[in-house]
Formats: C-alpha cells, sequence, structure tokens
C-alpha cells in the first residue's frame, strides 16, 4: 500500500458519522468547522515505548487510548467534545493494517462520542505515534471548569472507581495476577479507558469550581488543583473507590490498595471540587467523596481512615 | 532544569502578545479561546531526520520553520491565523536550552502574525519532533479558498519566487554553493520560510478559485489541485520566477532551473487559480502567471518557452 492509499483508507474510515458542522475536511489544506461560541482545545501524545507499549496493545486499542486520553482533557473542563485532527508517527516499515487498525480505534470512540476526525498528518517516526488534538466548544467560558476554582470547604469527590488501568498495566507487565473475571475487567481499563465526557458536562452544570482527569494519578492531579486553586486537598486514602480486583493487585505487588489508587494513573476519572450541598444535590453521576478543600497552603495531605495524617505531598 | 521548569519556561515564553481572545491557556486541562464564525485547522509536523537535520538549523529555526508550515496551510486557504498548539517531543538528553529555542524561535514568528501559542504537550520521542496545530478563524465559509474550484479557462499564478529552500537546502548540504549574497539569503528560506498569510487573504478576497501552499514542490502541489479541481493544470517551466542565486545552484546540480524550481519543494509561496480579469485586477501582491486550466483530464502538463509538451504527471 503506497502513501497515497493509506490516506485515502484513512480518509474513507474517518468520513463515517461526521457532524454536519464540518464544511470541509482532510483532503484540502485545512479542515473548515463552524464554531459555536468559544473553542475549547487539548492536545496529547501517546509514543510507543513511553505512553504505552505496542506488543501489549491491538493497533485499535492504541487509536481507542490516545483519542479517549485527549478528550478526558475536554471532559474535565466540562465541554461538549467536537471535533479531533490525527498526528500519526509511523515507523519504518509500519504494516498498512496496523496505521489503519489506529483509526478504527480512534473513530469508534469518535462516533460513539459524536467527536468527527476531520484532519491531521502522517509522518515517519522512529517509534509509533498517536497525538490528537481534540476541540470541543462552550456557550459560555464561565461555565468551563478550570483547575484553580477550589474553595476551603469544598468537598472533593470522583467519579467512577480508581485503581483498574494500573492494576490492568500491571497485570499485562506480568507483575501481577488477576483472578477470574477480574483480569480481562482490568486490561480493559487500561486498554480503553471511557472520557468522562457526560459526567464533566453534570458537574459543570452541578456547580463544579475546580476538575481535573486522572491521568498521572490521584496524587499528582490532587497536587494540580491545588497549586493552581491556592488551597490545601486532604484526601482520605481509605474512602477511594477501588475498581474491583484491585485489592488483589496491590496486595500481590505488596501495596496498599488506597495508596495503589492514588498514584497508579490512567484512570480517566475525573477529580472534583465542589461545595458540600452542589455535591448532595447532584444526581446520575457516580461520585465518591474522598476529602476536603482547607486552607493554604497549596498542597495535598492524605490521612488514613482514623483521620491521622499519613502523608504529604508539597506544592512545586 | 526539570520538566516542570522546563513548562514553566515555556510557557513564560509563550505568554508574550497574547491575543484578549484567550480566555485560558497553558496550565489548565485545555485551552479556551472565543471562536468567530468558523474554525479552519491544520496540523503539520515536522521530524529530525525526515523533515529536517538538527545540526543544520539552530533550535530557534526549527521552530520557526515548523510553525510557519503549518501556518501556511491557512494561508492558503485565505484564512486569518488565530491559535497554536504545539506537541515537543524531545529525546532523552535533550538540552531544555535546545527545547526554549525552539519554543523562541516559534514564538518570534507567532508574535510577529499576532498568533498565540495557548496549548500543547511535551513528551520523550527518539527524534526531536515539532508539531503545531493551527487555528484560523473566518467569519464567512465561501471566502475560504479550496483546492477544487479551478476552471477551464482560469489562469495560474505563484507568488513570490520559487526555488530558494531546495537552493539553500543544497548549499547546506553541500550539494553546491552560491557565491556571494546569495548564500545567506537562500539559507534564510530554507530555514525561515515566510507564510504568506496577508497574500492568501488577498488572493481570497480577489477572486481566487482554488489556491494551495507550496511544501512538497509546484510539480506535487500542481497535481493536488488538478486533482481535486478535476481539471488539466498547463505549466511553463520557462515562465517559473526563480529567487536570486537559483539558477545558479540548479546548473551546478546539473538541473535546468525551471525544473529545480518546479520540484525543491518548500518556498511556502502560494499556487493559485484565478480568472484572466481577476488576475489583471488584483494589486498589491506579487503574483507571476505561470501557467493555465484545460479542460480534463485531471493532471498537471509541462510546456517550455516555445510552447511545446516538455513533461505530463497524470492524476493518481
Amino acid at each position: 500500500m503506497r502513501e497515497r492509499e493509506l490516506i485515502e483508507s484513512l480518509e474513507a474510515t474517518f468520513a463515517a458519522g461526521r457532524s454536519a458542522h464540518v464544511v470541509r475536511s482532510i483532503g484540502d489544506d485545512a479542515a473548515v468547522v463552524r464554531g459555536r461560541g468559544y473553542a475549547v482545545t487539548s492536545l496529547d501524545a501517546m509514543v510507543d515505548g513511553i505512553h504505552f507499549r505496542s506488543e501489549q496493545l491491538s493497533a485499535e486499542e492504541i487509536g481507542h487510548r490516545a483519542l479517549a486520553s485527549a478528550i478526558s482533557d475536554l471532559a474535565a473542563m466540562g465541554a461538549d467534545a467536537g471535533e479531533a485532527y490525527l498526528l500519526l508517527g509511523l515507523p519504518r516499515g509500519t504494516q498498512p493494517e496496523q496505521a489503519l487498525g489506529v483509526a478504527r480505534g480512534a473513530q469508534e470512540l469518535a462516533e460513539r462520542l459524536d467527536v468527527s476526525i476531520v484532519g491531521g498528518d502522517i509522518t515517519g517516526a522512529s517509534a509509533l505515534t498517536v497525538s490528537f488534538t481534540v476541540v470541543g466548544w462552550s456557550e459560555d467560558p464561565a461555565q468551563l471548569i478550570g483547575r484553580d476554582g477550589a474553595r476551603p470547604g469544598d468537598v472533593v469527590a470522583v467519579t467512577g472507581a480508581l485503581g483498574a488501568a494500573g492494576a490492568g498495566l500491571a497485570v499485562l507487565d506480568g507483575r501481577a495476577a488477576a483472578t477470574g473475571g477480574h483480569r480481562d475487567a482490568l486490561v480493559r481499563s487500561y486498554a480503553r479507558p471511557e472520557p468522562r465526557l457526560a459526567e464533566g458536562r453534570a458537574l459543570a452544570a452541578g456547580g463544579a469550581r475546580a476538575m481535573i482527569d486522572l491521568s498521572d494519578g490521584l496524587a499528582t492531579d490532587a497536587l494540580h488543583l491545588a497549586h493552581s486553586s491556592g488551597a490545601m486537598i486532604e484526601l482520605t486514602l481509605a474512602a477511594l473507590p477501588l475498581a474491583d480486583g484491585v485489592a488483589e493487585v496491590a496486595d500481590a505487588l505488596g501495596l496498599d490498595p488506597g495508596a495503589f489508587a492514588a498514584t497508579a494513573g490512567e484512570d480517566y476519572e475525573l477529580c472534583v471540587c465542589l461545595a458540600p450541598e452542589a455535591l448532595d444535590a447532584l444526581d446520575g453521576v457516580r461520585l465518591t467523596r474522598i476529602g476536603r478543600v482547607l486552607e493554604p497552603p497549596a498542597g495535598v495531605s492524605f490521612t488514613d481512615a482514623s483521620g491521622q495524617l499519613s502523608g504529604y505531598e508539597h506544592s512545586f
């Protein structure tokens, strides 16, 4: 397959389910898309050997995961997702089928989330590189949630359950085993994370003051919230909602399950700060209260089940 | 310098001259920018060893060139440029000063063109990778110029002069020498191409029917116009406007200067198709008439000075 044929196959893959907002797409110098108020844009790159290992994931999973990671940033703003632009870096000798697999995996997720992949670039690279620039839209920037609005008195909560992606990676790496039905679910959490777009919008509408997606891990990501908001975030490790099978994997690794879930990363759940009464009023989003926002200095502190301080990360 | 310090230095570099349209930028999950009608978006990646060689260019030139190449796609649509998002892939051991140099080179060009660099991602990479997603804006998509509007009877013209970047690269490669003052100008054309944003807007307003920027070289890029428009494009090699010093370099390489200029690429001039009367009425843009649009089949033909057919490239 020559480059031209590959591009045409990619174009055909991405043409399905394209939004009516798209005026021009792949095949011209630039894509043209009807905008709506404010553009919310994020860029996220995944490189083989750094962010994933291509022998552990199918091409479709690599494509899904890269797009999910980028869209997760839009979810953390409470934005609608609109379009995506793909940079695909292919090492010499890449089979066209692998490149198309990456595209198919991304496109499946895109269609499901009503996102149109409308442009990009293909280049040679030393390692498989999949980078998405994603654009969401909002009528009112005041309804978008940054990292900087947490206030003392707010509660801290997370969507979904934590630790699954990290446990799935440990299983793939052969560092731990998981029994029974948990194995597949954990690996899937790592391979095909689900960006929390609907949850992000619901939280933004429901009074979220600061929000971030959990890519680096709760401990680090909460520190970003604390730093941007100029506040102390106190988290209770024992309160973290663990995904099924995570405790078992953490045990096998000799780690405290809560500490494992707080540092493993790549869950792409949302961590949100909001007033206690806003949390109580929220409906339809699976949320677990995991801590509270205190006065500065900015930082993250961890307490154990009895309320004792068990750890502390200072602002950077 | 740790990653956090590098990010803060990049943030400081990009903060200068930021447009009032920018609501949120680097430091949150996503950038937020006030839009205007239609978003015009292109993505262009440059990888060390493929699109440039880092031993031939300064870090600033690498940054300038990558951003210029991406913005050139917006120029070819006749769009205004607005924002840019940077993916910076850094090999292990990259000096922070080199990463900052890339940022400074891009930022200098961005400020001059009123473009705000408002987001991005930094990752490890095997080879230095500089990729920009650029976004321009237009109130009316009917005023944007695609590749598909050329009609039989149109004339074909180019902005500026051709062959300089290719000749500059030949000089840097040691494949040819250039005498006197030409050397620096040729090398500069390769290292710091100037995207033709103002020319693109003027041509769009002045009746351009199809337009493309010359990145791959006129022969290939004209074929894209021909293919998209479903028309034959006839070019007269002898009519191509050569940059000073190009003929000398082509001679040294044993090539016909016109053929060299038509295939060397990376000039980032614009090639435009428009009605003869529109060309005559255009003012303030340096344009050279180099050919005409004929009936299908789609393809590009070359004639020599006497009008004889000297070459032919078929549609792909």
